[in-house]
């Protein structure tokens, strides 16, 4: 295992200590616990947006934490859910009086936490809802038990909007629905990544070989292979992915190419290109592409292709400038 | 080698393709030549700045092209020099009748062809001046000779921020000057990358052994030896930047965690933090910290560390909003 670190055992904490002091101008924790991460503002009487998760994806969870996005984030250690009691606490933290969203990703640990969490915060008077991302198109042919990855970007992006715009929470709920609804993504890896305190993989790809539909912690695709070309990557990609939510000729989507941790920023954009080309023969209109490293799996080399179906409403929350110390939007 | 492409030797323009199709708001290329990428307005009467280098580094170098920074960039296949036919193009492309400012990395290829462009440019009574980012300090004990890595971010912002307020020739000239005498960077390799037409690696480390001091290209560094800590790499480089540019007790500086290509976020935040606690024990004050992808070399896995010492004009040209398809300050 060859990383840049101290200790396996400190490897989350020392992550956040760095963040804190990188940005303690847009972020801070709750009381002394470095995991209950917030956002350093609070704006009175807005929904207040809270995710979670294992650490190991950034800036996928806490990185959308900051103006017009997210309010808080309960941390868990790698690929490990956050405890029930930070979700609490960093509820009691940015709650502002117009009740909580719950947004996270579709994983049996971290809806039994969050859902404890929204009791407690019951106990306590504190409105909430939940709704998860299960955007990952291979990981089920049922839609209800995909697991959340990189399209959850849309997600926050729309939900931040709308609770910036001062919505109702159900309002804000919404927003994510409409999101989760229009949004699907499919991904591959190229390479395993190690958790620290493992020290090695939990599987492995050889010389030549990937595995298409791998979840963000390495969760089995649906074919490992000999590496396919980044063409052959794209029109597979799109083609499950327009099977399972159709796109009409003339109909706009947004398109995020995310990188999976190793993968050259290069290559991402040779990925575009060919999603390009394919998306451009089909008729289908691009409203916006983004490319980058959106969620990740730490060292893991690979990409997904999402695709999020938009219609006017959601262009303007989507072009909404945000700005976090992870992802900023002008 | 593991990479998404379609063929070795179409990956730098595939790339470009790629990168067109996503921005055609806010960059274009000059005439049908892909490698000549400009930005998509054009500001009369200020300053051009053009960069230029080989593929291989996104988001340096054509990452910084748009509004508050470059004005274009020539583009070289990976890791090789664009051709001053090259540069000369995009000079006349992105020209606004107040002279060019040619700012690149200190490498010989890329000074022999930018210098001829100057030539072919004040045949046509278009004002140059250059300069070269040269602040990777164990690359060299002659400043003169010192490779240009990530520390050039600093003079992109300071020489694209005297631009935008229309400065003049020699004052934006001044500004990068100003950035690269304040300016420098070391940085460490865990891991070799591998260009596309070649397909291995050109040296290999061991399975614990790093390379402190190599270069975005491979370039030998100036030891190799087990891993380090975060630790101790951060005391190691902040010992050599701080030999070479010394800062006092009270002075401010930036900081600038660059990662180069396969090193997670999360490992980039923990150096990050160690970074800190030494600055902080040494009692110099942080004016701003830069995490992320600055600088690359594919997917090689590895940091830089960079310093900016900085005063009340270099503070407002560094926080000047900037906004690029791949930086976006806000």
């Amino acid at each position: 295992m060859k990383k840049i670190l101290n200790a396996p055992e400190a490897y989350t904490d020392d992550m956040l200590k760095g963040i804190y002091g990188a940005h303690a101008d847009q972020v801070k924790c709750t009381g002394d616990d470095l995991r209950c991460y917030c956002r350093a503002q609070k704006t009175d009487r807005k929904v207040a947006i809270i995710t979670g998760g294992g650490t190991g994806h950034l800036p996928l969870f806490l990185g959308y934490v900051g103006d017009g996005l997210l309010d808080g984030c309960a941390v868990g250690s790698v690929f490990q859910s956050p405890s029930s009691e930070q979700i609490y606490k960093v509820s009691r933290e940015v709650e502002a009086g117009a009740g909580i969203l719950y947004l996270y990703g579709n994983y049996t640990g971290d809806i039994m936490n969050f859902d404890m969490a929204a009791e407690m915060c019951e106990m306590d008077d504190i409105e909430t809802r939940s709704i998860v991302g299960a955007d990952d198109v291979n990981s089920s042919a049922d839609q209800e038990r995909r697991r959340g990855v990189a399209g959850i970007f849309f997600m926050y992006k729309c939900a931040g909007a709308k609770a910036a715009e001062m919505g109702t929470l159900d309002e804000v709920l919404e927003a994510a629905q409409k999101a989760k609804d229009n949004t699907r993504t499919v991904g591959f890896a190229l390479t395993p990544c190690i958790i620290p305190e493992v020290g090695h993989s939990n599987f492995t790809l050889g010389e030549n070989e990937m595995a298409m539909g791998m979840g963000i912690h390495g969760e089995p695709g649906i074919w490992n292979g000999p590496v396919k070309t980044a063409d052959e990557l794209a029109k597979e990609s799109l083609d499950t992915l327009l099977a399972d939510m159709p796109v009409a000729e003339g109909e706009e989507i947004c398109v995020l190419i995310n990188g999976l941790g190793a993968t050259s920023i290069e290559e991402l954009y040779i990925l575009s290109g060919s999603v390009r080309s394919c998306l451009d023969e089909k008729k289908i209109k691009v409203y916006r592409t983004f490319v980058g490293e959106y969620a990740t799996s730490m060292e893991m080399a690979g990409a997904s292709v999402s695709i999020c179906k938009v219609d006017e409403e959601m262009k303007k929350w989507i072009d909404r400038p945000v700005k976090t110390p992870f992802y900023v939007q002008a």
